[in-house]
């Protein structure tokens, strides 16, 4: 993409009404605006981020069998009120509403009594078992306060998967896997080593929940991290029985903040039974499926690597999902001929590209190129033109290399032939 | 994808509660799901027919020079106080709620409002425009009545344009540019030949708006046809003044039902006056940019085709956008090698296949083969397996040929590598 057809412009000022470093950084940059707290808009550089991360998490999903699906927002009072969650004082961050003919409906915070009737119409028989369902799809939820960002929002983007099992061991071996595709989601996200799986509460059918928490100072909950076992226990159920219960030693425990960038949890029959659901198992017996629910906020995560990855100069993108992996920078009207070769060069190869070619100058084009967190920058410039060798740069180091336009393209090109 | 991991069924019965084909259509081929009238959940195949839909309008609108960006659908009420848009007076369709703290906001029914204070914010200079910006996002429209299935909806996927331009020639160019790649869209998605630009009322800025209908009994619009020059007037400004004024002579103009599937609208500085987005021109004075908007429904569209593309035994999806090109039919378990293999070669040379391998009789496989309305239906039974030449029908013929497996993947393969 030529910067100089790019709508968004990066900013010189913080801006005023946001404390949370995120969001500070992809406003700057032009990635995000702000609608209101905790209601962004993505912009063409942060739809591209967003869109990336979807993809892997949805990468990840189809790989556990996954089928993908996409719910409404508008939600029909009736199966809340079946399951006791219309009432504001049981959910208190409800957005409602009315249709034009005065019925109430709510704005979907969560799907459980979206699908669960979806699927009661379409399962037959304990062969149609085990299912796992998601969908990525906007959210929303009435927060009081809205601080973080795009840490947590009032309207985000969120996958949401659902299993439904017939026995417990069913259930069992699926929540495993999903906990390990979770697993494989932040590690392609380059926050792996940072995260971790914890034990939070859990509800009426299991004794624990498990959220994944990164670890930064930006965030909300309170964990007891084991970094050797890479464990950690949530401030909610940290008892010394549970630390005992987990094998684990309370003077060894670290206690840090954590940013919550998923859940798993199972719902028993939670959702099942108020809607009837059955199948007939191999016995002949009527079953109601044990359900388990599975979140990841897409949005929610962007924000989180935007916290986590960045230094003083902006953001450090990992490459698969920064908005391009290149920022090519051209100083000079008249160096344009090869820059605007290699650019091309580097489309051909599928390098995607950020072609600075604005007339600007050369320390505002490097400051823009470090805050959008471009994992390569290259320099053109009158000088490396007449040297034959032209600058490349990794946004995580000082150093820049020196190096001819076939190394360089050698170079980025990776996987993709050349 | 193997049929058998599919959670979807197809239903025998038409739903009671729909009127319109295209739902009832979809909603027996396990597409969508009804939530509530004009609110509907996308299953997996429905899903993939409304992504390609959509992938086609983001490769048309990006060829114009499109930027892709993600509005949200919680709207600020003080924005559409500045337009005059935010009494139920002036827009009878709004759904609004309110934050936890009292304050109250919409769901966006359309994003000028959001986007053109976003425009403003990166505006420095003539030289910025003209822009034009999209995105693909979920509307919310409180219809009274929502009967037409996918066609009218009150949650629903909607392509919105929006170009700001610094001169009425400007502008122009602008809006015809798109009016040619929505014609693009149109021919790509098999309905182009049935789908007419339609004068229709314009507003203070200019004379006409225009839109695309699509001809169909289904139709809401009332439309008079020059099929010779693909040109049509909608009723509502159909005067024997306007007639003249086009050329057109009404008694060769034929009176039919249309359903809506674009528009395109000058907006002059209706809402860049009350924003006071103003340019410097190239003289030094100051500019308030021309605005057009440009709307295509995605979900409509599907609805539309649903429509207007079936015949009793159900859906005909064009090609490109089918959830899959190939319905594969395995009748008996014992030819599973010969149809795992060829199900294996079409997924490896990129042929999209839905693959029958469910426990079902002949009869139940071809309906929904057809119900789905899935472009080729291939046979492998103990007849042609022993005989070497397998089926290969077309949806839309009554005749299958008989061909050897190197064959049928050749005639399938299309423009991807054998």
């Amino acid at each position: 993409m030529r910067l100089s057809t790019n709508f968004t412009k990066t900013k010189k000022q913080v801006p005023a009404d946001e404390q949370s470093k995120n969001a500070q950084l992809l406003i700057q940059a032009g990635f995000v605006h702000k609608e209101m707290a905790g209601v962004y808009s993505y912009l063409p550089l942060g739809l591209k981020v967003l869109n990336k991360i979807a993809q892997i998490v949805r990468e990840e999903m189809d790989a556990v069998g996954g089928q993908e699906i996409l719910m409404t927002a508008l939600q029909v009072k009736e199966r809340y009120e079946a399951t006791g969650r219309w009432s504001d004082k049981v959910v208190d961050n409800w957005f409602k509403t009315k249709l034009a003919n005065g019925t109430e409906v709510g704005l979907g915070f969560t799907h459980e009594e979206n699908l669960t009737p979806i699927v009661k119409s379409y399962l037959n028989s304990y062969k149609d078992l085990p299912l796992a369902i998601y969908q990525i799809q906007t959210k929303f939820r009435n927060e009081l306060r809205s601080k973080s960002g795009l840490m947590r929002g009032r309207e985000f983007l969120m996958k949401d998967m659902y299993t439904y099992a017939l026995t417990q061991e069913q259930h069992d071996e699926y929540y495993e896997k999903i906990a390990q595709a979770y697993r494989r989601v932040y590690d392609r996200l380059g926050i792996g080593e940072r995260t971790f799986k914890t034990f939070a509460s859990g509800g009426v059918f299991s004794k624990f929940s498990h959220e994944f928490q990164t670890v930064s100072d930006a965030g909300e909950d309170t964990i007891y991290l084991d970094k050797k076992r890479k464990l950690a226990i949530n401030k909610e159920v940290f008892t010394d029985e549970i630390i005992h219960d987990l094998g684990l030693t309370k003077s060894e425990l670290e206690e840090v903040k954590g940013i919550e960038v998923g859940n798993i949890f199972s719902l028993g029959t939670k959702f099942t039974k108020p809607f009837e659901v059955e199948v007939e198992d191999a016995e002949g017996g009527r079953v109601a499926p044990l359900m388990g629910c599975y979140g990841i906020g897409i949005s929610r995560l962007m924000g989180t690597i935007a916290e986590v990855m960045s230094d003083e100069k902006g953001l450090i993108w990992p490459e698969n999902i920064a908005p391009a992996k290149v920022y090519l920078v051209r100083l000079g009207e008249k160096n344009a001929k090869v820059a605007d070769e290699l650019y091309e060069n580097l489309l051909q190869i599928g390098v995607e590209v950020i072609y600075d070619d604005r007339d600007a100058r050369a320390g505002e084009k490097f400051a823009d190129a470090d805050l959008l967190g471009i994992p390569y920058r290259i320099v053109i410039s009158d000088k490396t033109v007449e040297a034959g060798k032209h600058e490349l740069k990794q946004r995580t180091e000082a150093q820049a290399q020196s190096l001819g336009l076939a190394e360089i393209v050698k170079t980025l090109a990776g996987d993709n032939k050349v």
